[in-house]
């Protein structure tokens, strides 16, 4: 790394951002011209690591440029394993490793709000990855900021989602953190255009390369979903491949009878997951949600197919299976209705749509998320009783409720019984709402007549 | 008109509104007991006739009450005699019969913006009843208009929504029209307090009495779907019983094997439906919609249950299916996220959420509803192209899409193309979405440290 | 209660609703005449009584009609001689009178809110009447339910939304309340018709008749506002008289030099006023409203002619006068535009706009309201600060501001620093912004190339 | 210019964007080291000239970078020597010179617009510099296009909103164009790093240098509007100088009698605007809003000083001066209220507050705002009539307002004459919108009880 001509382009270009119009004449630091000057570390990375292709030959990458690099493994539920990982980061050379169980506060701090939100972007998506974005981020902050690291980095490209949501956490939780995006930097980038490349780097640099192809898509895995994208799903006509879904049951070959479920709620979130047949029960987060993802995934549950709108201003196509989360947001949804007065769920909603949005955009520590996540659990205070329902074929039905806070009145409600309620007062009602529309008529006629 | 005790009632009706149903005055005119006022018509009623217990009752007791009655039955895609429906209302005295066929203009004119829309009352319910309303008021409103008649009448409830959507359709389009809502007039609901009540006075007068027991739930049935509420029913926990569903098989009943439809959109609206297999294919609105009912009916889809929120401000329990406009609101949501620009789409679902309200309320005939239809019905310009899905077991699965006027660029999405992007620009997107969020987190701080 | 002819009118009333009005009725009870019931007291009525003519009239009828009456007047801010009307009330046979001092609590309770909330009707109506009506009821209940009384009555009339702000706050606070609302009660308004009527009624019964004639308007008037409406302001084309207002000074007449004050802001409501010159200051809530109001009222600040759309669907012409109301809502501006993250503002300013058409309404006291009330409370959590302004001739002009915890940041936004911020990053932003814009134009642009 | 490697590095900047991460061996055109290569144009570049120091030193910059430049400067309405603009951009070098007067369209294709939209930013401002911008790069583009030119420039900081609404409107338009910001180019901006380095550079290039010193803040004016911001304003304490404002008098300068003027509005624009007394009128767009401009101006209307937030994020402070756009804002929303549904008017206010936020945002040439000005335009169908104001000390007042078309009805309101309207159906209108809150009662009684 001595003398190197192109590494003081690169520091340039690390100390002040992207913006590296220099000619680089003279070295920066040593005011010698490139190739006299000596480089030295430029500073402690972590790095969010995942043990794969691309962040492995990142990790080197970084080495190569002079850092000292941490990474650090985030468990949220993903299918991995852990040691592995541990002992490749360990000899790829990284400083330290950190591998953090964060799946309960995943739960807890990340999904739940969601589900009190009824969280779900253009309609459809439950937003799997975008909610695990903040939690993985938030701990690579604390991880950076303990071990006094100035730079963190992540294997997201340049054209999705991620990107955004993991850099505006950490410039929201550490504002002086500096990011290393690779995949935004023309010399990471220019180098490394196929998987050729890195396959190559990774054989001359030690890294063990992947024995099992690459299936034709990539794929992000958490314990809220998975979702399936780019490769051969690219084309939004061609469907989907029928092997592809790895967290739920075809609902073809799903059972032919369906499981019966109980959940309860207080404050708009589950505390108790009840099998009505098996009697079978859960009652912490991560174990509620977990068995609602086993049950959900057993039925085929959660599967959609989208073209969905990035914030970047592209649309792609996404195939998500969110089996658990499907569950809990139909359930939610029926709990919410059934205790929440009507104009408090019409304000409720329009947050909620908002929230989806920041949610989905990266916004989660933002000042207006912060705002509406207080606003929802304000909402949530008595979102509260069991909802029954089964999961068969892909599909959530529900059953029934029930709620010691209700606003259903069954007296009131009943063809049956008068209850305390005024026929008449409906006349009134329909008249006093038809003003308008007859004012509107009258004017209409008017002008209609003079013509 | 002097001495008609009856015609003192609509005197004072018309004076002082609603407010009469007394039978023990005196004649404000003549000053006399009733017994001495001559009796004559008072005008002509259009009643909105099914054929069943209820409007027959309602037709002869308007006519005891001193009406001429033209009954007005619609068939919006119910399954119905209709010939015993017009023979019946002629032997029980209907002055006039109309059995109008508003199959297609239902399709074309509501459900057809209501897929552009997509409709959706509180997150579920696709409104089904709610949209034939103002299609069968304004029939009857044409009728009254044609007939001169000053009055119009139907069966709803006092303490439904539909009472809501028949007059405010009503007022909108005949201003000075005069409604009948017996189920809101003391002097009916109170001599006709339960079925037995009406059972008796059908007996007493020649209506024909329903030979089979009465389901224990009332039941609403068009085109569009079936509804079932009340009886039973009204026990939020109780689960529905299985043989409730008329249109839609039970899933577990359904063929163990997808159709898979092709479903092709011009404007937001269906044109064409293929049976990708089978090769066949419909191309009429009312074809169409028929064609997506039997196959969302084979395969058990669109049902559900819930809690929702009428206008007249309580909670009611609802179980609706509606199996081909379930499929079409998926198909639509596809073509148009595939089509749609982000941010209109963003604009267009606050109008459909509104829209949404104004249609269950009952203001189709609204100067807001009819300038939301506008901006919708713009917003739906491109919207076109074509949907393959599957259905199965209950379920819609969208499959693929495609359309000449996507804004889905596949090479600008591209995981293995640059396209004509350049991912450095990201970067900039990002910090500057972060220039407020550290400045929030800057303040926090500053504010922090002080304490 | 056997043989009581009006309790008979009662008894109906509580059977039938409000459906009752007829004289000439045979006791349901008793199946007598009328002339054979003994009269006893109806119960109790708790009249909202301003001391005019009206409601004098109601006093009296109601009396007439059999109720023991408690007349309530509330003091939030009017000009009254409270003393005269306590008096009044007394010798016209009212059980009891409370005359309640609630000026402190409309301002704190009633008045901060809207400020928080920049609570505007309509985009010009700062909603001074519709503040004042959950104040008054309130206060109206908690005096029914202490006196044992199951009837409030006021002298809204029955085309307006005080009203509904009454009404609506009375059945929310106190469920099982009977309202007797006289000008909506055709017994009542057919027999005084006019003022004139009124007149005679109150000259039989010992009323005492005004003696200064009425003028051509009627008006309502409180610590935050006065409204002028009706009689020759109907014609929405006609000036307002120049002598109407009460409130503030014409500005032509206005001092011909500005005052200054600076305004302190604390979690969004004003703490403390000073008149810079002066050195006065303000610091309880209703000495800062009554300071401001003077001030505005002396350069004629606050005064608005608008036609406003009301809840019962009819557009009404409204004259109001808002001084100090109109300072603070600037001012609040002000500074919560300088504390307020912008996406938070945003959010705010919609529920800012509901806040307002919900206090329009009367639905201060409502589930949804108090929900609104509470989020935009946490978002005032840190508008705080100074505002400098200064009142003359009808116009409030914000001179300058300044927060401990304000988001604005000279150095960031300055010209002639570069702070930190990358300008480069500004590239990228607006790329990525075009990114949809691109597409758009490519895809008009493929079209149109095709035909 | 010969063989000057920076340039390539320059050159190869401005082909591949900014990605300049080269080491610039050779350059790219010759394949020679950069110091034998021989530079030719770069290609045509369109550049917003203002004819001050700062565009004037960016055209001679440009043409030092090896660029054609053509200068573009646009007559908006502000005050200007075009002559002497002309003569000194081709006295600088400049290939071509276009002076255009855009005065008529920027009225009708952009100021009225935003006149039906109601268009306010954060409450307070009346958009006058946004509104401006799509307006000139519209024509620059058409320019840009007609000329062959692949790239436009303009003078606008790296930290404005103004280069925001000038590219995207650029890039929407045409999609491939390259754009030069100089003050976002650290080359440029390190070099010019303060007036005095700009002053230097243009009495080295032979550019006149201003001879009256510049102002202590920058302004930018148009016929809508002059805005005040930056340098001694950036402290948003400070009051503004006496002496700043151009476009109005001071109020407490202005006439002490008011002018009262009379403005007919047809679909949603005024299409004329009379003075009352002294029977001028004027009817054409351009004439109208400058009559209005002047009148409002020597009434001292339309200043507001605010701190408002920007799209990158940051928080500014400005002081506007908008007298026409000020009077047009408070009449339409007279005439709009008068003659629009309350329900149209709701939805439309939710549509013009978006509007204004991508005025704001540069975003008047994208799909979401076509979009929103077609809706709004059709909102605005029958918003016609008279509406009669005075102008005074700074203040607009509204006195009356007449229409063939409103929805008001003097007799349904009046509360002399009964109208078409049955004051009792205001109580089930009452008691059926308490139906919920007496639900929320009974609920929140019962829990509490349980307590």
């Amino acid at each position: 790394m001595i003398g190197d001509f192109r590494n003081c382009i690169t520091l340039i270009n690390f100390l002040y951002g992207k913006s590296l119009y220099f000619p680089c004449i003279f070295c920066p630091q040593t005011q010698q011209p490139p190739l006299t000057c000596i480089i030295m570390s430029k500073g402690t990375v972590v790095l969010a690591y995942s043990g794969g292709l691309d962040t492995s030959c990142i990790l080197v990458w970084l080495k190569e440029e002079g850092y000292d690099v941490i990474t650090y493994l985030a468990n949220i539920g993903q299918v991995e394993d852990f040691d592995a990982a541990k002992k490749k980061a360990e000899s790829l050379g990284a400083k330290k490793v950190f591998i953090e169980d964060l799946r309960a506060e995943f739960v807890e701090e990340f999904i739940w709000p969601s589900v009190q939100a009824s969280a779900i972007y253009e309609d459809r998506y439950l937003l799997g990855t975008s909610v695990a974005r903040p939690c993985i981020a938030r701990r690579q902050i604390q991880i950076a900021r303990q071990e006094g690291a100035q730079y963190v980095s992540h294997g997201a490209t340049g054209k999705g989602n991620d990107q955004i949501r993991f850099e505006l956490t950490c410039y929201a939780l550490y504002p002086e953190v500096q990011i290393i995006a690779p995949w935004r930097i023309p010399e990471f980038y220019n180098r490394f255009v196929g998987r050729k490349d890195l396959m190559e780097y990774a054989e001359k640099n030690g890294i063990p390369v992947p024995v099992t192809p690459k299936a034709p898509w990539s794929m992000d895995a958490n314990l809220m979903h998975i979702s399936y994208e780019s490769g051969i799903l690219e084309n939004p006509k061609s469907h989907a491949p029928a092997g592809l879904y790895l967290m739920t049951k075809s609902p073809e070959d799903a059972p032919n009878s369906p499981d019966v479920l109980e959940i309860e709620f207080k404050k708009g979130v589950p505390i108790k997951v009840t099998h009505v047949k098996e009697g079978k029960s859960k009652d912490t987060p991560l174990d509620i949600f977990s068995y609602l993802n086993e049950m959900g995934g057993r039925h085929g549950v959660g599967r959609i197919d989208i073209v969905e709108n990035r914030f970047i201003g592209m649309k792609s196509r996404g195939i998500y299976e969110t089996p658990g989360g499907t569950i809990l947001y139909h359930a939610h949804l029926d709990i919410e209705t059934f205790t929440m007065d009507r104009e408090v769920r019409r304000i409720k909603q329009g947050l909620g749509v908002k929230f989806a949005e920041m949610l989905y955009n990266g916004f989660w520590y933002s000042p207006e998320c912060e705002f509406v996540r207080h606003c929802i659990d304000k909402s949530q205070e008595r979102v509260e009783g069991k909802v029954q329902l089964s999961v068969f074929k892909g599909q959530v039905y529900i059953l029934g409720r029930e709620s010691p806070k209700s606003l259903y009145n069954e007296d009131l409600v009943s063809m049956d019984v008068q209850g305390d309620y005024d026929p008449c007062d409906a006349s009134g009602f329909i008249k006093i709402n038809a003003v308008r529309l007859r004012e509107h008529h009258r004017l209409q006629g008017e002008h209609r007549s003079k013509h």
